[in-house]
């Protein structure tokens, strides 16, 4: 009988997605080899089948150069190219807001909102250089662009420790809190003072390392950044400015570690109009029980501090920012803090990603949908403070008290649900407001 | 020889997406139980050979935990986890539109438009988790969100029925053309009544439930929703509303069925400005023939009714609507319906969608690019009326007379031409536009 | 020992997403044959597993039906469904940008700016259909549409040569530099008669044919098109043109060729207020130095020739523009043209896409991330000039003279550094601007 080479595909062809060209044609020729050894096919054949094993691993190695895999990552897909370097994966976020003020004088606004409904594309190419591009649909026109940067993060050849170089929109590294993706936050919104006064997304370039010290992951970042993506007053030099942040989480055992961090920065205004202002951690009402108009500001310097603890289920959080604007109307000196404290009750601890200095995703050990579970509960209680008088500037003051109750049915689908009592001593609305704010939030990302 | 444990991935991996690990391992043990029967290899080979045998069937376990398969669902692609319960599909629609009018004192604007390009996302977590979001880009920032929702789909373990809570952003149940997609009503655009007086999208949440008796499908839902993406004034409470639809389908053989429904809607408008007014059956213009403008209104009912039936190629559908309004000049009260009749003259039905109560894609017998195929023609004619007048309230009645040409060239392919006869008494106009409507459309989705 | 029909998955199933299974089944059948031949196996067993593999082989093929390929292309992933006749790819754009003005009195705005953040979808249906939908997400609502279209591609059945008819919005067939996409274009910005002139994307439909002679592609292109999707006016008949262009190739080896071609559009301009002009070849800048208000005008005609060669890493591009309007205050004629060279230092060519008649993709020889590679550096110099004075019209004149240095690190991502000296006369601004523009660019597409 004679074997035609391509007869043997069958053998070849014992490969899928999970293992290279080379293994298959590593086992084909073992099974070949016992066939011969124990005599069920002749040297002859033997020749034959080699042969057109060669020829065929060729045919299969070219034909699979382009072969992508798929799998699953958390509740996304994930496409990684059989050929290395290459990955892809699409993914979002969907949170409905519902929220009720009471005392408000009818002006804060009840109701319900979609609070963001974003999608992101991002990816590697050839190992070293990365993409990612976010959009948040609730925004206007490019006002809902989120992450849109590219990166390169082979520094490791050229410096010897992790890390990438970014450019492009993407957060400046400022707060801990505002680099906690708002999937991972513990209350609905950020505190006073993260709102007040991080910078968030703007365009621009960074440098960012991150290591460990005996087990204890360090991160340190420093960029330079002009305004952001819907921002830019095109027959005006935009402002720009740098900002740094550094972090270090020494860690005591399973789910016990320390967090502390701090960052800077510094920007030239450009002599624009500048208001500092914050909804009253809700974001469904357009209201700002705290705002001031410094005017023309040449430039502003803003300083933080972070301390994080997770002791098993318990955890706590907190930062004090500070901020120094140069303005033509003089000084002016704000800051504002916030602390809070979280307690899984079913026993899950949250979670820290030692590559950004952030808090990441909790799972809980028990998921709704599978044999009965019945997810992670988390109770939290903060307090947090914004301080926007100074001088002549009178801005107001406000204290809030939040306790807030979390239902994370799985991984990715969470309740949340907030009480705050605001005290606020606003000195721009015709009458102080103190509401109370009662909101809840049904998130999923994938 | 001695057999490494690496050597039988070949037995092992023949795998692919379409058995699960376990199918393969009992084939590869088959294959082996021949081999050591007919004396080809020695218990001692065959001993190794199964002891690698289980060692590689774990790791292809472990492996493909995560791996993903995808099929084409119509023209788009559908994402399947192998471990089960999750899935993830993208598409879109686009439809390009053409229009001319006649003896329209050139107010209504002949041209073309883009009427919708929309992309969807949408999956499934955890078997029981589920959510969708939906945008359309020719919408103006956050007024393009479609969909964005989440529900939970478990409900018939609890209730022992089919059904869903659903939460987000999404049509309220209310009339059969507007719970109809886009993609599948029979004229290029709604009937007058339905365009009038349907809530269409709105935040909010809905239980819904569906069952069979003796094999006719039947559907349930309630909701209660705030206001739209777009709608929300952040300084006012919201108003908000009641609705529910149910609808049975008795069916009488192949492709013969009849429709009849019922939907009913309450809203506390909070005192807002209310208008309502419609373009005449045709996008393109901005200019509505009949539009009364309610001032402050408190409150609204609406209730409709709906009778469709599908006699193989031919079928009949219809629906009254009437609504009530509080306002501060005083009560009104507006109505409309509409009645049309289709034909397929290749002998296709109206397919019916009984998980919605609603109608869904026409797959046409014959396809345009396989075999010569020529897709599937379809004859439509409609009557359309709505009153907006009622005594001090003088918005004009407008009675439309339609015909309809639909190529189906493909399932996901159809090209559309209409004529609208507008016969209107315009009370608002300086002049009584009575336009002839040439239309066409060019629809894909995928 | 009796063989079921169940045991033999594993011979089938020696498919991967790679063969076909009718070429699985040859080589299983093909492995059973040697078996027999040999003794292995019994001629009872033979039939039985013949039969089994026949049983398996229609239900493996079945399973199939909807299965689905994903391949990497380039930096994206395409997805071609194994039944064939159907494909889908999505992928996108990000492109960052820096520029620095002087000279401008401060006008023109130094800064950063996110130029283009693209995502496309398109596909293939049933072979012979066709679809793409892409979005700018810099832009503001359905003005960041860019393409969307529906297009039937099996002209070659009817007409006997190669060719498409596209519906949708799209690029009116203008302009070699214009049809050449952004991502390959070779300075930052397209040259000033093509930014004033082309009528780049409107709503329309066009009839492209294209093919060889003698190895020499040429294509041909005729539509008819209203406006675009941001400038649909509702209220007023749209205006509407004809455009055409056609192209030629004559090559004279491994990367040594000429293009040629010509282009013609006339508009009815249905008495619209038209204005010409442009940003001095940088985006970032909101400021036009040369600017015509044409009034309200009737009609316009515009012509356009193109030349390009290429010699090896060598290479010229220019365009001459001229353009007709007829206004209610009179006649006018502009024009203007650009012509550039360009050389890669390491040794690359500019390719050529014979079926658009326009240039793609550079792909360079070696690659950042990837042994060490270098990519591909290229140098550019431009001159272009616009003349938007005629009689009463009194729009300026533009000399730029612009060098440009492209460092494409892989074939998806490319930096570019452009330098610009801007010779205007300005008759607009209260002070004639004669800026040097310093521009960076850091691109990368999937």
């Amino acid at each position: 009988m004679r074997l035609q080479r391509g007869k043997l595909k069958a053998l070849v062809l014992m490969l899928s997605g999970l293992t290279t060209a080379n293994a298959q044609a590593d086992s084909a020729q073992q099974l070949l080899d016992v066939l011969l050894q124990n005599g069920t096919i002749t040297q002859q054949q033997y020749t034959q089948l080699v042969d057109g094993l060669k020829t065929e691993q060729k045919d299969t190695l070219k034909a699979a150069d382009n072969k992508v895999t798929v799998q699953r990552k958390g509740a996304s897909m994930k496409f990684n190219s059989d050929d290395g370097g290459f990955d892809f994966q699409v993914g979002g976020r969907v949170m409905v807001d519902v929220a009720g003020f009471t005392r408000d004088n009818g002006q804060l606004g009840s109701g319900a909102e979609l609070r963001r409904a974003r999608l992101f594309a991002k990816g590697a190419m050839w190992d070293v250089w990365g993409y990612k591009f976010q959009y948040d649909f609730t925004g206007t026109g490019r006002g809902g662009i989120r992450d849109a940067y590219l990166q390169y993060a082979g520094l490791e050849n050229l410096l010897g420790v992790n890390g990438h170089v970014r450019v492009g929109n993407f957060k400046e590294p400022f707060s801990l809190e505002e680099i906690t993706s708002s999937k991972y936050i513990t209350f609905m919104e950020r505190a006073l003072p993260v709102e007040v006064f991080s910078p968030s997304r703007n365009i621009g370039g960074v440098i960012q390392l991150n290591g460990e010290v005996s087990g204890a992951p360090w991160v340190a970042g420093v960029g330079m950044f002009g305004e952001g993506v819907n921002k830019v007053n095109k027959r005006k030099d935009q402002s720009y400015g740098v900002t740094s942040r550094i972090s270090y989480a020494p860690t005591f055992g399973k789910n016990k570690f320390v967090h502390i961090g701090a960052s800077g920065s510094w920007r030239d205004l450009q002599d624009q109009e500048t208001t500092l202002s914050t909804r009253p951690e809700a974001h469904i009402s357009d209201e700002r029980l705290v705002s001031v108009d410094l005017g023309n500001a040449e430039s502003a310097w803003k300083a933080g501090a972070e301390l994080a603890a997770v002791w098993g289920p318990a955890s706590f959080q907190g930062e004090y920012i500070r901020s120094f604007y140069d303005t033509v109307s003089g000084d002016a000196e704000f800051d504002g803090y916030y602390g809070y404290v979280s307690y899984f009750l079913t026993g899950e601890s949250r979670a820290y990603d030692g590559k950004t200095g952030a808090f990441k995703r909790v799972k809980p050990m028990s998921i709704v949908g599978k044999n009965g579970g019945f997810g992670a509960w988390e109770f939290a209680a903060r307090y947090s403070y914004i301080d926007l008088n100074d001088g002549a500037f009178n801005g107001g003051r406000e204290r809030n008290y939040s306790f807030g109750l979390n239902w994370h049915a799985t991984p990715n689908i969470r309740l949340m649900a907030n009480y705050t009592y605001v005290d606020s001593d606003d000195t721009r609305l015709e009458r102080d407001l103190d509401p109370h704010v009662f909101q809840g939030r049904l998130q999923a990302d994938f």
